[in-house]
């Protein structure tokens, strides 16, 4: 750390620097926010850090992330246990949450197929969905990973799994998104759009 | 905070929020790494946060931010003592001293004059410049505030202020930044970088 900063001043940019998204020029602008905001709020995300990662867990049925021993949709007897829907991260389970469309339940598998990271299949959390599905009456398996390469892999390779159990598997649909423009739209989401297109 | 949050995950989101710039999403972002980070690391930012608050008091001399009771500048005999160099903000220290052009002392003034906010010249650390300027044979004053409207006022008012004790007061150059297009320079930037011509 260069010498014209304090000690503790250096240290607490250097923190912050490493968050994802947060450049030195921000960190700094952070630092002297959190020098200049009172005590109390300072001290507030101090300990908001510190009991987060003391109490956050992983759901110990779908993976999502909880500070109870199940997440607050597998807690929730109302949700459908009969849909499961996949997803590669909890973020993705609040994004999906927000749309208020699913009412069943969620399993997070932490990551997705990405030889390219050496991330196989054996990393996620594939074989906790297979005892789930042996335990329960799940209908269907709707598979929600990303439309990228691989999240695409991710779902051919769950689909390829899950078929022979008898279990129903979807994907969810792709397309142009609502408020999209045909003219700005890639030709593989236009191909997409087409082969999914649903009878008014 | 919504149900779909653990508590524990919704109240750092929270506080994460309040930080200049980093609106509820990118909040959700830092505290889902945070999460996934190793412990050590989301301690250590905790800990800086806390170490910093703890620790960083202004500089008893210029104001700067320090966690000694003179900052590094003050308490280094190599700077020139005849040389007063009055800035805005701590982070204006920083600024200024990437770029080694100024070997004297500074002094923070933590605000300008901003009749709108209710800032007048009492509550920022004019009386102890004046102090400063007693004191010590200080030859020049820079006046190195932001050239916005309130930095500007600032400066007219120091200059009235200060030139009456027979100290030379100067102002930092206004004109075309280096790199600068004139083109796509504004008016007043060309009149002042007019103004303020110098014989090569």
């Amino acid at each position: 750390m260069s010498a014209e900063y304090a000690d503790a001043l250096g240290n607490l940019v250097d923190q912050l620097a490493k968050l994802p998204g947060i450049g030195r020029k921000s960190a700094q602008r952070l630092a002297f926010h959190l020098l200049k905001a009172p005590k109390k709020d300072a001290y507030a995300l101090a300990k908001a850090i510190i009991t987060a990662k003391e109490r956050i867990t992983y759901c110990k049925v779908c993976f999502n992330l909880t500070d109870q021993e199940l997440c607050p949709i597998c807690a929730n007897p109302n949700r459908d246990s009969h849909l499961i829907c996949v997803v590669e991260d909890a973020r993705d389970v609040l994004a999906l949450e927000r749309a208020h469309e699913f009412k069943g339940l969620y399993h997070v598998l932490n990551g997705v197929i990405s030889p390219m990271d050496g991330i196989g299949p054996e990393s996620l959390k594939i074989k906790e969905l297979l005892i789930r599905l042996q335990n329960n009456d799940v209908e269907e398996v709707i598979i929600a990973t990303n439309s990228t390469i691989e999240g695409e892999a991710t779902a051919m390779y769950l689909a390829n799994l899950l078929k022979p159990l008898g279990v129903k598997v979807t994907r969810i649909a792709q397309g142009l998104p609502v408020g999209g423009d045909i003219e700005y739209a890639d030709e593989v989401t236009l191909a997409r759009a087409f082969n999914g297109r649903l009878e008014l």
